[in-house]
């Protein structure tokens, strides 16, 4: 390719707004340009780095005993109403009409649609298992899109589902795609975590991110030393136990403790220890149900886990006016003691063993201590739950001290098991018994758009893009000075022919009138491995240098060759 | 790939309905299944074949130097308000609003986004001419979609945009891109007719359909020996035109004559010749107007051509309540004598040169004789039209007998000219001499699901489909017999691996108990080129059939790679 033709040339100035380096490399650059808020166009440049993305994962794929077809991009909505999804997803999922009145969503995830095609093959056991992926454009209607290709609303996805007879037989399916993700990242030189996380509306009980560490990640998880991996939505931890309380009950009163704020503050002021307070915050559910949960003081509540105990699609703190109607007091001031009935409780298990606790008073500017389980809290809950937030330096259950980190989730894999297949009719297979049983089933994304953002974000200098090797635009950016000159030219475009002629992807800079410094300049900020000067200067050795290197090399052409070999 | 392994086996019942035969053999050998009508899931086997019509294409296109990129599929609607085409596609367009209530259509076609990519560039002459292409997912909310995938509502587009600084410049392009389809087409083995066509809702002035002549393709165009060739829609004929007559003008008078059909009929009634007989139709358009359009006796309307003439989106034949309305009789007496003034009259060019000519007399069961133009239309017309429609048998412009024919359209191009960038702010370019000028535009589409579906309905045979090898699914088919004997199971095995380590595409039937017939069937069926069979029998020589051929060859291993290589 010859850069006076390419279309997508780079450009000094970066954007207001842009604050993310992948988002100002790739634009000023060349390989994107934004349409609407995150909805991109990949320029020629870009197109062919997510092509070779797209290429390693499809190999990796391809070898893992995967087949790849092909499903419509828009859903009929009736699929998703089978399952359920459109209330847990509605926020997010986006629904069309078509002439006729049939009503479709577009994809943001296919798990219904494979299901409905496989249902219409007569599946035995025999079929079993297998594993289809395809790669397709999906719709995120985020309420915010950020800058760059790092979270978009619409983008490439590979997205696999795989059918199996049993339990068992999946998970050597889950553990096949966990070492093929690792290969695929390997592939890409990009250093990924396995992190056990939440399956948002996927379903399913178990899943794994994986994530490439990076300050400008938007997944916060937690690691020990001894491998122990976790997005914050699920991370588990240690708690110090309390000592078993022989306390005698003591009268329950009501403090006048207006506007303390925080545990240790409250816990000094009511001169008792801070696991003796208790926070409780008031919640709203989308079915419009309000439900309280309690934390011993010193944890914070992970909404996340919340939301699952409680067995709804979203939860959001409860208003200043939900909770004075609730509770009859101020924001601040809540407790469980004669919440209305329909107002259900949960406590999380650093509440239990605890005798004459503190507590939110339910009047305003008020606590309550010496509550007890029992006697002022009619029974001892029946169940206590885990919904603590797990942070840095707590202990891992290995005993270790966990690290906080931040990172960009580049693929996930997910256990699905009866999830659709029990939802769905006639999502089963005849077994060879000859009863219909339904498949038990896993899905695994990778998004090609933000794999190559994360490339770039852990792939870059102060000058501009560093691509690996093997997913560059171009292995060769021939760099054409004096390109005025003749003689100059005709020797830039004889290697250029002749590195072509080898089958190694070249960018020829043939710009006439343009400063050696502001071609350099470009090619650092393109990236492309291995630039190839030729000038005046040039004689029998070319110039060369690797991007990534400081060094400059005077090589023959069939030491160049033997060079850039890999 | 083993074919007990692979997604989507043979069936042998065609759903009912089912009635092309790429349909029948496509879904019979499990290369597709309906999502709903008009989308399509392509199952392994079928993007396969897809993905090797989409190799084709871009290596032609990207010897073109066409360069690829990617754009949403979501588009801004208020993008096609710029050009006005909400309203001209609107029928066939589906809009959807985000969360945000930001409005978008589905992209059917991406002039719009194309132009609104380049116009963030500050282009110079110095960039242009450039074209760009992708390949994506195009949406159209038909009507009626067919069977299988020859009229689909969902499905892979290329679409190429070029841009100039001249019409001189396109001209070049278009005639490149013409040579590059038929390239395309051959590599496909396509036999391919260029024909003159309509640009339907593209706009610009010409344009060029590249048809496959099938007895169930929906493109109906008309050729001559001399080369012509045009659809329908645009095609043009020569009429002998009418004896210049010096007849004296008779009195006008209404004839009652009920019932009389046709034109044939109604002369011989009438004792005039056909040509003195007039037939007007009344049409409404998109708008809501009235129109009256009247060729002689003997020729048909082309709603198209007339559609042009009018400057309208749509025209629909009046309902007989308007009829009755404007006219004041019933359908089938219609003229252009006393309408109403908002009624436009549009006279074909086959009304002129006459005199004493019939027409409806707007009066049920009644005709009007010896109308004269001048007399009794108040004034000559100042201008008659062509929109009359060609048959079979009419004399092309080169004076030889028009052929009709009927075929699929797999591709299309078209000159767009200043159509979208002079309606498009900004869509310029700077010229030489410092002045901004709108660029000159062409498109160029090829579906590949109707170009992969045009395959089949012409290489089929009745035991099945005939891949051409370059975009067979596979290139080699094993078919294991006794493959319940461990030894016939180790020697196929062996085959299929010596086949594999070659680089050749191979599928492996390794079913156990199932009978010959049952897999010769299927391979007919799927129609993979070569047929290696494997048996009890099979010693050193390997039996080998091609799949269009009758004859079976035995050969070695050495034999069948120097056979099946090209």
């Amino acid at each position: 390719m010859k850069y006076s033709k390419l279309f997508g040339k780079t450009i000094k100035e970066t954007p207001k707004d842009v604050t993310l380096v992948s988002h100002k490399l790739l634009y000023r650059a060349g390989f994107i340009r934004e349409s609407t808020a995150g909805r991109y166009y990949l320029l020629p440049l870009g197109l062919r780095v997510q092509h070779k993305i797209q290429q390693i994962v499809k190999e990796e794929m391809d070898k893992s005993g995967a087949q790849e077809m092909i499903a419509p991009i828009l859903h009929p909505k009736s699929l998703w109403e089978e399952t359920n999804r459109t209330s847990s997803v509605g926020f997010e999922l986006m629904s069309i009409k078509d002439r006729n009145e049939f009503e479709f969503v577009l994809g943001g995830t296919a798990e219904e649609m494979l299901v409905d095609l496989v249902r219409k093959f007569q599946i035995s056991y025999k079929d079993l298992p297998f594993n289809l992926y395809q790669f397709s454009v999906k719709f995120r209607d985020e309420i915010r899109a950020r800058g760059g290709l790092l979270r978009l609303r619409e983008f490439v996805m590979k997205d696999a589902y795989s059918f199996h007879a049993s339990e068992e037989d999946f998970k050597k399916e889950y553990q096949n795609m966990m070492d093929t993700y690792t290969k695929i990242f390997q592939r890409l030189s990009l250093k990924t975590e396995i992190v056990e996380s939440d399956n948002g509306y996927i379903g399913g009980e178990y899943c794994h991110e994986f994530i490439v560490e990076s300050m400008v990640g938007e997944s916060r998880y937690l690691t020990d030393e001894d491998g122990y991996s976790a997005h914050e939505d699920v991370a588990k931890f240690l708690v110090e136990s309390l000592a078993g309380s022989d306390e005698e009950m003591k009268p329950m009163e009501d403090v006048l403790g207006k506007g303390i704020i925080g545990v240790e503050e409250l816990a000094k002021f009511l001169k008792i220890p801070v696991e003796k307070t208790t926070k409780t915050i008031l919640f709203e559910t989308d079915k419009g149900e309000v439900v309280a949960a309690a934390v011993r003081g010193g944890f914070d509540i992970n909404e996340v886990k919340l939301m699952h105990i409680v067995k709804c699609n979203r939860l959001k703190l409860a208003s200043a006016e939900t909770v004075k109607k609730v509770t009859g007091a101020d924001v601040g001031y809540a407790g469980v003691l004669n919440l209305p009935k329909d107002v259900k409780v949960y406590f999380d298990e650093t509440c239990a063993n605890r005798k004459n606790f503190e507590m939110g008073a339910n009047r305003t500017d008020y606590h309550t201590i010496n509550v007890n389980f029992g006697r002022d809290i009619p029974e001892e809950p029946k169940e206590f739950y885990d919904f603590k937030l797990a942070k840095m330096g707590y202990l891992s259950s290995n005993g270790k001290r966990l690290k906080a980190k931040k990172g960009i989730e580049v693929g996930n894999i997910f256990q699905l098991g009866f999830h659709y297949s029990s939802k769905m009719k006639g999502a089963s297979f005849r077994d060879a018994d000859g009863s219909e049983k339904p498949y038990y089933m896993g899905c695994y994304g990778i998004g090609l758009a933000r794999t190559l953002a994360a490339v770039v974000e852990v792939y870059n200098d102060e000058k501009g893009i560093t691509w690996p090797d093997n997913i560059a635009p171009f292995k060769v950016h021939i760099v054409g000075l004096d390109m005025e000159d003749e003689k100059v030219q005709k020797e830039a475009e004889k290697i250029y022919k002749l590195l072509l002629a080898e089958g190694i992807e070249t960018l020829l800079d043939d710009r006439q009138n343009l400063s050696a410094g502001n071609k350099f300049a470009d090619a650092d900020l393109i990236g492309i491995p291995y630039r190839v000067v030729i000038s005046k200067k040039t004689s029998d050795k070319l110039e060369v240098k690797k991007r990534s290197e400081k060094e400059t090399r005077f090589l023959s052409l069939e030491e160049l060759f033997k060079y850039i070999s890999p």
